[in-house]
């Protein structure tokens, strides 16, 4: 275990923690106090860290997506296993909020068939009410533009899985690339940002209609 | 205190906890031991509250898009500190990575101008360092759309601020609304990708060429 450790980077409390969780299989037991902990387990241990520090996802996130690789789910289904991970909060458990208007109609007019209680649904619901009580007119007004740029990505999502041949790649693939293009695509809208506000200056300064 | 606890739904020790952190300003004092608050205090800390439950910042990135719309940046300012902010993770420091060969070809395609050293870059940096560990080359090889897609989200994003006519309006909705559009993008994206998931589902299969 400590070999485990010194590999990963990960301190051996922190691996013991993760074995208890069953995030980790346990190693194949060699004495009483001894067992081997072979490749799969640095890997596993590299995606726990990615999950948690890159994704910024909480452990029951984290048991969630772990869960969809091990299990033997569709791919359907392991997508979906990633989606509620993703919607969960690393923080705490959200109440339930009532179910946005202005939601209703994105989806209505985008035809998004989606599921009325999914937390992804909750998610959205809850994003907008905090748009809608800092007063952000502006940002409801172009949520149409939101909508569109968000099917792009899910377009692009759903083409990175063409032509996987295994399902246990096509799992992964679901399941862990959901979650990591998050932070991915996070820092390119930061950067993307960057770019058109000093585009935006050089033409006259940002709120020039 | 116990008042504005109340109409707000923040327990009295969180609220003195902002007072001494400076994320809200102190009341007005009446009596030796009684303060006045008012309206301000109640949107302040309805928006602490949103910004760390909805848009799941941590107290240090919270500060930092409390100063912009306190401080009188100009409003270029007010964008990059509410971009900092979303860029600093909620958990901890990050160790810095090795800048990404894959990223700096992204930007010089895209021909955005950004900063070399910004949180942001350091964010796609290690985004990017963890697909590749993952084996996701599927995510890096749609990189182009994802960059398209963020383009558009962020031209989105600045054309929420236009015709702002008060520097402070304009401030306030640079800085906050880019923190409560990410959670909103999250959602439409989730929403997105159960949408397409179903349709290609009936198209013959999520992994057909």
């Amino acid at each position: 275990m400590s070999e485990l450790s010194a590999a990963t980077g990960v301190p051996v409390a922190t691996v013991k923690f993760y074995l208890r969780e069953g995030l980790l299989p346990p190693g194949e037991r060699t004495h009483p106090n001894q067992a081997r902990y072979d490749s799969r387990h640095v890997r596993r241990l590299r995606l726990i860290r990615a999950l948690t520090e890159v994704a910024d996802l909480g452990l029951a996130a984290v048991a969630k997506v772990i869960a969809a690789i091990d299990g033997d789910l569709p791919v359907q289904a392991a997508l979906g296993a990633a989606q509620d991970a993703l919607a969960m909060s690393s923080r705490q458990e959200r109440p339930s909020e009532t179910s946005s208007a202005v939601l209703d109609e994105v989806i209505r007019r985008r035809g998004w068939e989606v599921l009325p209680a999914s937390p992804a649904r909750r998610l959205g619901d809850e994003a907008i009410a905090a748009v809608e009580a800092a007063d952000l007119p502006g940002v409801l007004e172009r949520i149409d533009d939101y909508a569109a740029a968000a099917e792009a990505v899910a377009r692009a999502d759903l083409d990175s899985l063409r032509g996987l041949q295994h399902d246990e790649d096509l799992v992964h693939a679901a399941a862990v690339g959901t979650v990591l293009r998050r932070p991915l695509l996070d820092a390119l809208v930061l950067l993307a940002q960057q770019h058109e506000t000093n585009r935006r200056e050089r033409l006259g300064g940002i709120a020039a209609e």
